[in-house]
């Protein structure tokens, strides 16, 4: 491509903490450029985002229908080549299915929408379409959980046996929805958020980084599901116990009532030659432990690393790369794939992202996860 | 008391792990003295060891059988106080039913016995004969578990909400068993270690920490239980969702094919106002963490600590005391209990240590996570 | 401002490491647009880049001089405001006398120049002509640094005693620049990188970090400085003590032969009532240390920081901010600077930025380190 | 041996530290036996020590010179075999002096003594009776010491270049012998402690450490030592450069005023082909560093140590072991000796402790610290 990717944005204005995250990480790598966006449905909010960033007014629209049916209109570099979507989980669904009915690809917040329904319906639109959909689960994007998975596909930890993945926070510790925080408002609310909590915010994240690092697929799972704020309407904390598709067993927890923790992601994967461990909040870390030899300390960009953590990696080693730059490498790869698709190529299986079917799984996730939490028999298939 | 409290030895022979634990634990603070021991059912073996305990021959027995009888013929203040019971878990039961029946207070290994029906007739003989009875749960030594104790006791952290124990191993991670090696041998042997194996030999050390430190006792739990290594009779791996009596939620896992994994026994525990984290590899470190305060780092020895954290602690902080000194502070307070009964005295509820109703509680925990792993419906009531 | 701060760059050609990181951390706010760049001494290399960067090839320049005298050419809002220097350290202050002559903002990597003369020059320079002029000292732009340097402020740690401040590497333990490596080929060559290596290259960020975060000057220094690496022309290792114009002592030591280290740098500093720590390579913590009370974990974004250190942050507690987060605080702060200039307005010194003095500190430090090094008495002044 | 190996102590009264480290180090491996003492000049705190160590009587002495005057006259085997001795400073030349006279081994705490001149002595007297003489640096008894010992002598890091060693600590931080405290009193006091203060009381065992684990020996210094604290009568803190036999350069530093501090001595070695670092406070971990692969984890107990490593570990990895049984290394390693010396053996080099030659090094760089502290002229060779 001889020119920047250009992104509508739909969501994200002012005060919005993820908008900000998803500009902020389509901007690192100079190859995506915002050109237009609807970024609250009130359109005097949206001008004023638009203002902030420096966009011109007939760019900033007061609706997400209105942005795809004028960049439509505009010509091929000019218009958007793609809908970046940052708006609560209840409004995935709408700006996605319009966009790629429109011709654009696009780039959605995690979960994939409300329903399983939504959830097939924008896959099978996908297939149809043949458009690039990326799926933000972020936290793939570390180089180190590049290094991760590429250990573990190749055999180094052996056959995997046990799998603990945890994600805890604390900031819903209290019934902070009743205060004006927007953030908790709709991740509390039903309406907003769907049937899950904690379990839909973050044990999907805790989810997809268990199986994309391993690369297998949860087959059954027992789900204690609690809301432990009085007042609250959807689960704040979830332990679950997992089995995967190869025999091995594992835990899962997410919690946003864990006073004190901020956004404390990890896993331990043990094999049966080695374990490994990785901790989102030290995300340039891979500690590699074998029982009868020293544990190894992998770094970011640090030896011998394979191609897929060096292709995700900006800087040198002992410069910590964090959250944006995770999430900048789901932006970029997805700037590649829509490269190669303009110019009719195959996307490069080295610059992955999270897919639609990964969006579908998630969903999936979410409904057993419920359904487990409120079974009395012990197992519930996925 | 005017001199040490005596020590007599059942197992614990050369080339034995934990016999020699328990002499060195004994020995730190010069409060207890080893006079005599029946170290092996083998003879020659218990004569050799005594040998280089620099015992004297006539002190040194064939059997616990003969060593309760003959030592009950010496004269008080010569023949031993006390027996230690350091064998596998199935030769328990017969030295402490017997050193109690003839007078003789007791610290044993834990798990307490073989059976339930073993333990409760432990527990009335104690109750019945009102002598001590101290259980080795030795990570309750630590004085940063006493200083979570007492934080979790006196409030500062709110109403309990979630708890995480975890002990992961790797050491059998392979068949160790079919090798020579001792200690995997009876421990994967349901003729010698129970119906449970990672469960009874760590999981109760997972469970009595959590129940411990919190004060809160298990109600009801959902367990997933595993072999994983091809030819063993007893669980390595175990995963089990747990219900607190106030409420609270939990997780405890335990396993012993985590590969890579020292003695990796940790706790979190999050209240209404914040959380708290402590690792039996790192015990001398106990993390408070606040919702929207700086995390504060205890450390054993430094600052205002509890009266419990102070009164097992030796050393100025900075220099770490470790597994022994935790274990000997189980030793030292079952010789302030013997020394007081001596005296006809209360014992001081500072120098606490585990007792014979840890040990049932801990026998109740085996069954119940076995018939819980085996079980179709979730919840197994404790 | 209601456009883009505009950038035009020196240096930072295809294969540099460091122009890369200025565009990145340029980029990520969405405040700064590159609109033009001399990127290479090479014209073709310089085309080949800006093509990379998708400029438009009038704006693509064969020459810091051609690309500063067109750009004056141009209109206001259409030119570059600022000029960015990337160049190695001997070809800094060129274009950077030039640019101010010509009435451009700059930023310019650090350290400042080539020698004394020239730092003097300079700052002369931006006096005359009240031209923003921000320094790239980066890593003062972590919110943690800013947290450190408000609580000395501040007085919570008592009067300053002593600070020990360190910057190890490890990637010049061997004679690489005998290989085609082209950071370490410069940065070891005196004609290129100056009278100092090491000391110059990250010596004189320890200097500038530690006096930043305690707002002290050094007074005194005694150094050890060496060539550790045979063949090598330039310092690789330094160990320095120091005095502080209030009194207190220090250790400054600087390597790039510490095998095995990456980008260590980092500090601790200890005042009558208490001291901190803080480490580059885990830059969201400070740790605060007090005798008689726990220490406290500072976190970037957790609780009630400091108003700078506010002001820093993007993202919530637990999602990593890392290097070029940092960086990219210092680009802000410039383009903050310069909107500020632009509107007639004074900057807010809330919003800092390593300046032309600081340089020139900084420049100093090389020279009297590298004297004190190579003198017989054991102290020299600053 | 067919018995324990018997210890008189001189000094460590009720109330002391450093005498109950001593006795619990010298009791935890079941080798050595406290059979009397001379506790404390002051006869009545002599005797009731004695009394709370369940001493007879007539073993409990009234000075050093009865004590070994009167053992003397007891039947081997009965009589003490050797001395210990826990005494300030400038209270230990005189017991170790007379003991050895009298055919005592002596196990001595550090510094040696309190000038050259008794150092030499003892040397010489040590060399002369050909008596075993253990000095208690005893943080070179930790396992993971001996293993970086053992990595260095064998070459594993290459050629060594650079050192750094520190020992920080804060409870000096404040004027704390102007209280009642004892500990602080004597080591501040020139008439108890000797010319030196930190630098004696802790810079020594930087420097210990540093020569234990290198086996290169400190050829020049250049110090700057400082007392801190208004009112203190010796060094309170010291910054020390340093070169080594083989052209290695290093830092030492050591403090008493560093606030928030406890005993966090560690050290950093870098060779030609890689680094290691060590830290007192998490004794059972060694890094090993490498500039282009993983760094690398060795814990105590686990994998393939060094002998020396082995010899000096009791229990499985992750049961940590802390600076008790680091100092009860000391004390086995000195009774093998006393053992092997009664039975007219050599000592096994696997089994070392400090020696006196050790002290008298120590002793030596005690007093060029503080020649050179004092000096104008840059530096000081040793």
């Amino acid at each position: 491509m001889n020119r920047k990717i250009r992104m509508g944005m739909v969501g994200g204005g002012i005060g919005a903490f993820i908008g900000n995250v998803h500009r902020m990480a389509a901007a690192i790598d100079g190859k995506i450029e915002l050109v237009c966006g609807a970024f609250s449905s009130d359109p005097q909010k949206s001008q004023e985002s638009g203002k902030q960033l420096f966009l011109p007014e007939n760019r900033v629209y007061n609706s997400f229908e209105e942005m795809i049916l004028k960049e439509k209109e505009l010509p091929e570099g000019e218009r958007m080549d793609f809908v970046s979507i940052v708006t609560p989980n209840h409004m995935h669904f709408p700006p996605a299915k319009m966009a790629l009915q429109h011709g654009f690809h696009v780039v959605c917040d995690k979960p994939l929408c409300f329903s399983m329904e939504e959830a097939l319906e924008l896959e099978a639109l996908v297939k149809k379409t043949g458009l690039v959909f990326a799926l933000t689960h972020n936290y793939t994007g570390y180089p180190m959980v590049k290094q991760a998975k590429h250990m573990i596909a190749s055999g180094e930890l052996g056959k995997i046996r046990k799998i603990v993945v945890e994600y805890p926070q604390g900031w819903l510790h209290q019934l902070v929805e009743a205060t004006n925080q927007k953030q908790a408002a709709w991740r509390t609310d039903p309406k907003r958020s769907g049937i899950a909590g904690a379990m839909g915010d973050i044990g999907t994240h805790a989810e997809n980084l268990a199986e994309y690092m391993t690369g297998l697929k949860i087959t059954k799972m027992c789900a204690q599901i609690s809301i432990m704020v009085e007042g609250r309407q959807l689960d704040d904390d979830g332990n679950v116990l997992l089995e995967f598709e190869n025999g091995a067993k594992g835990v899962l927890h997410a919690s946003q009532i864990s006073a004190g923790e901020e956004n404390s992601l990890n896993i331990r994967v043990y094999g049966e030659k080695g374990g490994l461990e990785w901790h989102q909040m030290e995300p340039n870390t891979l500690i590699v432990k074998w029982q009868d030899a020293p544990s190894q300390i992998y770094r970011t960009g640090k030896g011998d690393l394979c191609e897929a953590a060096s292709a995700h990696t900006r800087i040198p080693a002992g410069h910590p790369e964090g959250y944006l730059e995770a999430f900048a490498n789901i932006y970029r790869n997805a700037a590649f794939a829509i490269a190669a698709h303009m110019e009719g190529k195959k996307a490069d299986a080295l610059y992955d992202f999270p897919s639609v079917e990964d969006g579908v799984r998630g969903m999936n996730f979410v409904n057993k996860v419920i359904e487990s939490g409120l079974a009395e028999q012990k197992w519930v298939e996925v």
